[in-house]
């Protein structure tokens, strides 16, 4: 990140003190983290999951389900963050690599308006 | 972000960029997004699942499996920040709130080196 | 099964004969049968994100969509019934007590007609 | 299922006027079932989370867990055959076809003893 400081490593660095203070990061191994981030997941699509589908938006735009859907997304980052950096991966570095890859893998003039298919 | 930059409102704003290029925004209902986040969790697992726990990072730390666990990380983040950006949250910022909020919930000297309890 | 066979007993033999013959026991602890359920999960739920909701049935209903599915929901399954099996858990058992626990904790004149709150 | 009552049917058809006495079938278009099931699968891996994955065998072995794992594991097999039932395919049919595709995929001399690699 030129000129600033990422809020994905001030988020890991958070993240980090929180477990150590806790002495949390024993149960930090990187298959326990993505079971609890699955959890996570888990949690989100539970608020999602009688909503019809083009009321979901709008639903969700007012609390209570407003405040839980940001918390669920917040967990969510959270342990993907941590378990980023229990890997020592660069969150955001494989992510613009990613993104810039998908817009080789997926052109613009042969992919509009088509959903990818997946699998 | 005092005095800083944000990756995650830049990789909102290349994913909204990505998106429209492609006019795949009709595809990004919540719900949709929430089974692709789940699509991308469901990869990562599959990285992982017959690891033996201990050796895990060790195992994730060099190529091919170290590019490939960035590369799901990194598809789980994108969906993730497209999830918040249709919906509208801030997820630096309820990411900042949540953390908040969890050492409020844990403090250090209650729960240090016992796991907390979910369900 | 009062007078009747079990096909989730048959499953789960023909499950657990599978995995002795490939020696593949030692891998199915159930943090990592989890994750490979997950991974399954994933895998159904890629084949469902971008179907418009009110068209998912229609499109699941002709191959080659409709194997496919078939073909995910029956890798769920087979990991949830190795899952259970290495736990010990009667799955049959478990879904009958459960169902009869939910016809009380949801009375069908309290809440017909209305999604059940989660979370 | 040969001189019986299958269990997958049995609990199908309970799931199906369960379903129906509450008029929840509106609910459960495919893509919300995924979501619930989802959320069930997320709710066992948090069971599993932070659980040594040596000792996660013992640890379910007694009540309250044990309990509770059982209950997840059931939820996750109501949503799964809801799902199935919804789309009209045979989860029982479909589990014993993919059992025999993997073992031609998968011969026990080829394999024996490595984890299968996935992705």
């Amino acid at each position: 990140m030129l000129g600033g400081v990422s809020d994905l490593i001030e988020l890991r660095d958070r993240m980090r003190a929180f477990t150590d203070e806790r002495d949390w990061a024993k149960f930090h191994d990187p298959k326990s983290l993505v079971l609890a981030l699955v959890g996570e997941v888990g949690e989100l699509a539970e608020l999602f999951q009688w909503l019809p589908a083009d009321q979901a938006v709008e639903r969700v735009g007012t609390d209570p389900l407003r405040r839980r859907v940001g918390e669920e997304l917040a967990d969510v980052l959270a342990y993907l963050v941590r378990l980023a950096d229990v890997l020592d991966i660069d969150l955001a570095e494989v992510a613009r690599a990613k993104l810039a890859d998908s817009a080789l893998r997926f052109p613009a003039h042969d992919v509009r308006g088509e959903a990818p298919e997946k699998g």
